[in-house]
């Protein structure tokens, strides 16, 4: 190992779950060193935040960090106020919201530990080591459970007031749609998210039982995600290809409307769901053509995220590297 | 006169309107000091642009400007590429985007020139003198002939990768709606921009033509503007305080994704329509509340602009001062 190697910090990057978080040893680069995986039967109890500790004492203990681990950057899937680094709305896990969490991990590791959304993480690690580098404007779109967004303004996460921004998920797309869990009614969430198209395809299966659409890739008996209908339009069934296609749509009215807002030079667009690849990007980008100034489009890229799952982790990393370095 | 006012430099703004435009004298702390009137039969014609260069020449030479004129800035209702500093996309006068307006006013003053969108002067205006004083964060919505919007970030203007952001009014709105001049079906602006409401009232004055719900505030038979379904309404005219909240209700909408969106302080709403004051206001909040996350809603003030039609005036004005500055 050279001298340089031995002098250059690491940091821990955390994904913060449900019932699975992950955590990662991340190189001042952005390359991913090694990850671990924390389960929780009760996500947000203090069994597992123990569990967390343990893991993160292990990840600095490991030879491969070598004593190298200089912070702590944790994504968190809800609102982080930054003002006092401490979560403001975390739905599925109250109890963390309820908790100093930041300064619990702090005292335990004896590390400098930062929070954020996990948005705005995974939005950082695409800028600095994924799709969007070298662009200054940039919207960041996460597809999962639920629908994030990171936003990227000259070159920095823009947070807002109070660093609740980038809640695209939430935005009104059909003002007499069906509920959301956020109070609102017909927000793209309801539609678009991992969970939403579930729905939407088995309501789909069951209405067009009679019809040969899906060649049974999509089983009616199983349960499935929307990565397997991802898969499965992929591999060529109809039916999970027309439900790629009508997200595609309603993701572009969405877009559309913040490309207008915003004039970002970039829309990077991550998530199991973009494991459809272009069978949604394709829909989406038209949807967005349509929709959006021509001028702002024209000026726009629309692209699939580079890293993946990975992209929490090591933004999340790399936001602890550049707040340590302030 | 004092030495110190003798000194201190003024600022020309212009309003660039359709058949009439506006140019001011504006002091270096956003005073107005003199307003004067352009008017053009035909917009952007030649003949309309040697009458703008007459009307500031004639300020630059007004002994209240006292040879202190020194930049001037233009409010432009249409997309401006502030790299090239020339008009990119006005609909309505397409002449102005084919020329290099700027430096041709530029030439015929003697004086710097600066453009940037009129709803940016006008969010530049009311955030250096007027409603968002003070704050950082702000999201300015001007309800006229259009739709317009400036964002503010962190004290200063957004104006995204090639300085078209701030594109509200063709937000989608309803996805199934009416064609808008822009290409889009469904725009916030096919609902809420002055004509748009005016449509919306002569349809609802037509199809409940036998109800007594207007009292003849506005005439079935004569022309109406906005402003005057606003004023009907503060009048106690029960069809125009209806519609004033219908529209209140299609901005609470909009507005709610902003907010989630960007986390702003601040929403200033400006323009004719206002006039209207709580009437459109309070469903406007109402519907905000209803949609956006209370967090975010809870850290957002929402209030009617204070600099009223010179906000655009006296902004540009600004913008050009601030411009010399740098």
């Amino acid at each position: 190992m050279s001298t340089s190697q031995t002098n250059t910090p690491i940091f821990i990057g955390v994904d913060l779950g449900g019932t699975r978080s992950k955590a990662a040893l991340v190189g001042a680069a952005g390359e991913l060193i090694h990850e671990a995986i924390i389960e929780a039967e009760e996500p947000g109890s203090e069994l597992m935040r123990a569990n967390m500790i343990e893991t993160l004492r292990a990840l600095i203990a490991d030879e491969r960090a070598a004593n190298r681990v200089s912070a702590i950057g944790i994504g968190v899937p809800g609102l982080v106020n930054r003002k006092t680094n401490r979560i403001e709305l975390l739905p599925n896990q109250p109890e963390l919201s309820q908790v100093d969490f930041a300064t619990e991990v702090e005292k335990e590791t004896g590390l400098p530990v930062i929070l954020d959304n996990d948005a705005n993480a995974a939005a950082y690690g695409e800028l600095q080591a994924g799709a969007a580098r070298g662009h200054k404007d940039v919207f960041f779109v996460y597809l999962g459970p639920g629908i994030g967004a990171g936003l990227i303004i000259n070159g920095q996460i823009y947070r807002g007031a109070e660093g609740f921004a980038g809640e695209f998920g939430h935005m009104t797309i059909d003002p007499e749609g069906i509920e959301c869990a956020c109070g609102n009614i017909g927000c793209l969430e309801t539609i678009a998210s991992g969970p939403n198209i579930v729905r939407r395809t088995r309501e789909r299966l069951y209405r067009d039982r009679t019809s040969s659409l899906s060649r049974l890739a999509l089983p009616r008996d199983r349960e499935f995600t929307a990565e397997d209908i991802a898969r499965a339009a992929r591999e060529g069934d109809e039916m999970a290809q027309v439900m790629m296609e009508r997200t595609g749509m309603f993701l572009g009215i969405a877009l559309a409307a913040v490309i207008n807002l915003l004039n970002v030079e970039m829309v990077v667009m991550g998530g199991g769901v973009m494991e459809a690849g272009d069978l949604i990007l394709k829909p989406t980008i038209k949807e967005t053509r349509r929709r959006a100034f021509p001028p702002s489009f024209g000026s726009c890229e629309v692209v699939i995220a580079e890293l993946g799952h990975s992209a929490g982790l090591v933004g999340a990393a790399l936001l602890a590297r550049d707040h340590i370095a302030k």
